[in-house]
């Protein structure tokens, strides 16, 4: 379990005073950037010199709204380990509560946009990392 | 079904030159936005006098992606109109390729962020819609 | 001078109902990225094959705030073309209140990010531009 | 003189590989917002039940590209307090290079937009941490 600290921050809020929906994506995306920096140890600056790690799928629930100076805590668990992809959920906790929970679906890809496997230091450091979820 | 023109411009594009697919979160709910104004002819600025209509849902699936100077249509239909809520889909293609789908649930929320019902005249033209779709 | 129409829109208001700043100047970039594109027909997809043209300077007073549902026109004037850079000014209108005032200084530069003269025929384009404002 | 840690994430850059400069606005925003927070002890969430903080004017110098994985340091100052407004500096930092330097003035306003005095503590904290510029 990777552990990310996400404040409520001004930028994030709607003229109802709770957090804008997209940005929460913004977030989302974040977190899976600081996962694989601090934790798979391949920072997205050495990915995208050699291709890119996109998005194929995401489903988000959003469960209850947050506002301006809210401190959320993201939990990224590893669920899946493929030969290309890799699965992903995050689930947001502000204060024992869930705000939201999502899936998601990574792809590596080269620098043309085809799917390649994870370098073999990459992939064994995502299995460790799933053993642990 | 509802039409949504879709230039995809400089802000919108990442350091690999695809959309960053964040931004797409933005152009959807752009998209329902224009929906409401144009269609249902509840524009959020009287939405947003007294209550709001957050996504509860969303699930995306990314089939191809989108360059800078691309020029996409999105496709909005709605699905679902249920008391508090309504289904929507999204497609958006680009000369003949679909970029991305997406499914949402909105649900209708009164200042305190409570469901409730659609006003009549909007369940009305929400039910026309999805006859039509 | 070159008219630009920008609706706002709910993605750009922030808690206190009005434009978050930040945003405006998203919406200047789209201003000049279509300012590029159809008047100085060099479109950014095209610059950005053999460089880009980066803002080296902005000065931007907020006049009065605008909201949700306001519909804004942006002119842009060309104050000054150089050899490698040009100088703009964006003024942005609703209704015959200005809202805010820009000067900015975009400079043409290579792939290594050093400036470069404009291109002939841009710099013609730019030229006959800046006579009419 | 007020320290922010500002790492260049994926979602600043654009597809020439550099800091979108909008985004720029944004950092800057979220460092004037922990500077409220940390050091004038007045926290967003506390002045949006009362009021803003909305900025009237910004000029910034961009002196150098920033890309993705460079860690920033903001240094912000306080170089003016006046009765309803203040002026702001911030300069932005790697490895010894000035990327940025930016001047703006915050003008404190109640909920209809006037402007109002610095309430009595905050405007003491101000001039404090004015004096130590």
């Amino acid at each position: 379990m990777f552990r990310f600290e996400q404040p409520i921050l001004f930028k994030h809020c709607d003229p109802a005073g709770i957090v804008f929906y997209p940005r929460y994506f913004e977030m989302m995306n974040d977190c899976v950037e600081a996962f694989f920096d601090k934790v798979v140890e391949w920072p997205f600056k050495d990915i995208h010199k050699v291709g890119a790690v996109p998005t194929a799928e995401i489903r988000t629930r959003f469960l209850a709204p947050s506002r301006l100076g809210d401190h959320l805590v993201f939990n990224l668990k590893l669920t899946r380990v493929g030969r290309t992809s890799c699965g992903i959920e995050i689930s947001a906790d502000c204060e024992g509560e869930t705000r939201f929970q999502t899936e998601l679906t990574l792809v590596n890809v080269d620098g043309g946009g085809k799917p390649q496997e994870w370098p073999e230091q990459v992939k064994q450091r995502l299995l460790d990392q799933s053993a642990f979820a």
